[in-house]
């Protein structure tokens, strides 16, 4: 078991059940209560039962994917916390993806005022993206996250065996969070990713070490993202406008998925803006491309884009903040963009497709 | 102009504005918004904006009362929010009593993250109770706030001239505050509190000032409510339940009216349980009975009474957490009484009045 010790709680990565254990039994918790939804129930829940034989938890179920991210699922959630008589001496265990711990994590941080959480992160993204940095939240009027605050676990539990049960396009949308971390702080690490072949071959401990210290040294410089932990937000911009749209048609995209394709499009605006040498946007492409599969930007859709892109929390003003990055593996903070350029960059991303694909 | 200084912010108390003009004129929001509903609009808006005349403000406008702190009105001023284009380097000010400053804080702490508030209570109950602690929330499933967090305003501002505005029976609600200040901790202002005979006629800056003493050095040395802050909770326990039966009403008590009955019979099961002297009960008694009009617990509600001090936050396991008395002037936390003896002192206070009155 590696252990990444961060100001005020760990994060456990490998066989962390003697440790959980163990705390569990020393803990003085009123109750325990376990956040899943029918699929972790499924597929995830019988490894965590086996794993902590002499412990009963109190299941609160809720329904799986993004849209339901939001408010009235954390209603629900905390009027099970109410049925299940927790007080805040309780503990909660939210075991899924980013959905769960996010949404988890805000609903015990704000019930009676807050109680103690764990994150137990099933998904190759939230290991690699959602375990530090204590953002919690939900959308709210299409916006993703704007409804949060930061608030930190009582420890992060990564459990490796759990990526196994995972769908493959849920691995190739975690692994957006790793190329986004290398391209914005670790050029060597750039070059090692452009050597895996086969992502169901990825050895995954081995890269979620490297950039939970990326995301962490990140963090630390700047808990509540004042100014550098806004490098972390590179392909996001345009990459959580895109999501966010997409979350309403029949065909939502993954995070990561989201992701990629704003990594192009922003990848595209350094290139114009900061100067980022075009053979490494077609590097960036390249890579993105061989991992991906191809979307379509509707038209339709730019104008929703731009709106969604101007209620960014990271924006300081009317103008439309960016991370850019120049060069590769160093990002550059509070970049803006003109929207006929963003457009443009949509345009770049949709033109590597000339067969549209995808919504329409 | 006094200061009371707290770790992290400050309360200023008495001619505020010209520290609050230089304040928003040095500090770079990007936007001002300022949460009223329309009694504020009303009667303390002007007065508002009589001192900050160089400045504009964002409204955001709910409707007055305590039935309305609940989420479905935190949407309202999310969506609000949303649509002035607020983001995290906007500023929020909470101009109103606790629902306003309670909930309006909770929506700025969690809004994008989490931007900065000021508090500016205009009830002597929020003046003299919500400006330290950091409480913020509102009530979920008739609980009082068991949806919140801990989060520190900018700072707060204690202008006396809006407790002119007010109606004689909020002051009345605010004054209870001040009596369990003086009951938990200072048996000298005990004495001092008996000898007002009019609360028209209070000068209360003289008296707010003692009681944020008071609490700001009990929250100081327990900012999380892990144990002696609970000593604030006095004539809560059963003060809340009775409050959140009546919101359900067609006759809402007033915070503090509820408090009041809650004293009363905290004071009698102090009495039972850790041997408050019975003459001091009857001192207690006898000085709330003068200043609070006449209420009747109905007995088909005690059931309900029960299961809402039952849900209690301060609870640390079955048992219903009270803060008791003995004597006056030093609260004891973490007292217990069997569920018998909470409905007898229900009926010790309703024998107080032999003529039935009000809710049946």
């Amino acid at each position: 078991m590696e252990i990444i010790q961060l100001d005020d709680y760990n994060i456990l990565i490998g066989d962390v059940w003697s440790t959980l254990n163990t705390f569990l039994k020393e803990s003085s918790y009123s109750k325990m209560a376990i956040l899943i939804d029918e699929n972790i129930e499924e597929f995830c829940l019988p490894i965590f039962k086996k794993n902590t034989p002499n412990f009963d938890f109190l299941k609160i179920k809720i329904n799986s994917g993004e849209q339901h991210k939001n408010l009235e699922t954390c209603q629900n959630i905390w009027q099970q916390m109410m049925a299940l008589d927790l007080n805040r001496n309780a503990l909660m265990i939210n075991l899924g993806g980013g959905v769960i711990g996010d949404m988890g994590g805000f609903c015990a941080s704000t019930f009676k005022r807050g109680m103690d959480f764990l994150q137990m992160p099933t998904t190759l993204l939230s290991q690699v993206d959602a375990s530090i940095g204590g953002k919690l939240g939900i959308d709210f009027m299409q916006v993703k996250n704007s409804i949060g605050l930061f608030n930190n676990p009582r420890a992060v539990l990564i459990v490796p065996e759990f990526l196994k049960t995972l769908p493959f396009n849920e691995i190739r949308s975690g692994f957006a969070e790793i190329i986004k971390h290398t391209l914005i702080d670790n050029a060597e690490q750039w070059d090692a990713l452009q050597s895996i072949q086969d992502l169901k071959k990825v050895d995954w401990p081995a890269y979620l070490s490297p950039s939970l210290y990326i995301k962490k040294r990140i963090v630390d410089e700047d808990p509540f993202e004042k100014g550098i932990r806004k490098a972390l937000n590179f392909g996001h911009t345009v990459g959580h406008a895109i999501e966010g749209w997409a979350l309403e048609t029949s065909k939502p995209l993954l995070h990561g998925e989201a992701i990629a394709i704003g990594m192009i499009c922003e990848a595209w605006l350094s290139h114009k803006v900061v100067g980022l040498p075009m053979e490494a946007v077609e590097q960036i492409v390249h890579f993105i491309l061989k991992i991906y599969k191809p979307y379509h930007l509707p038209e339709s859709a730019f104008e929703d884009y731009i709106h969604l892109m101007k209620k960014d929390k990271k924006n300081e003003s009317a103008a439309i903040n960016f991370t850019m990055i120049q060069p590769i593996g160093k990002g550059m903070i509070n970049q803006t963009a003109a929207q006929d350029l963003i457009i443009e960059s949509l345009n770049f991303y949709n033109q590597l497709y000339p067969q549209k694909v995808g919504v329409d």
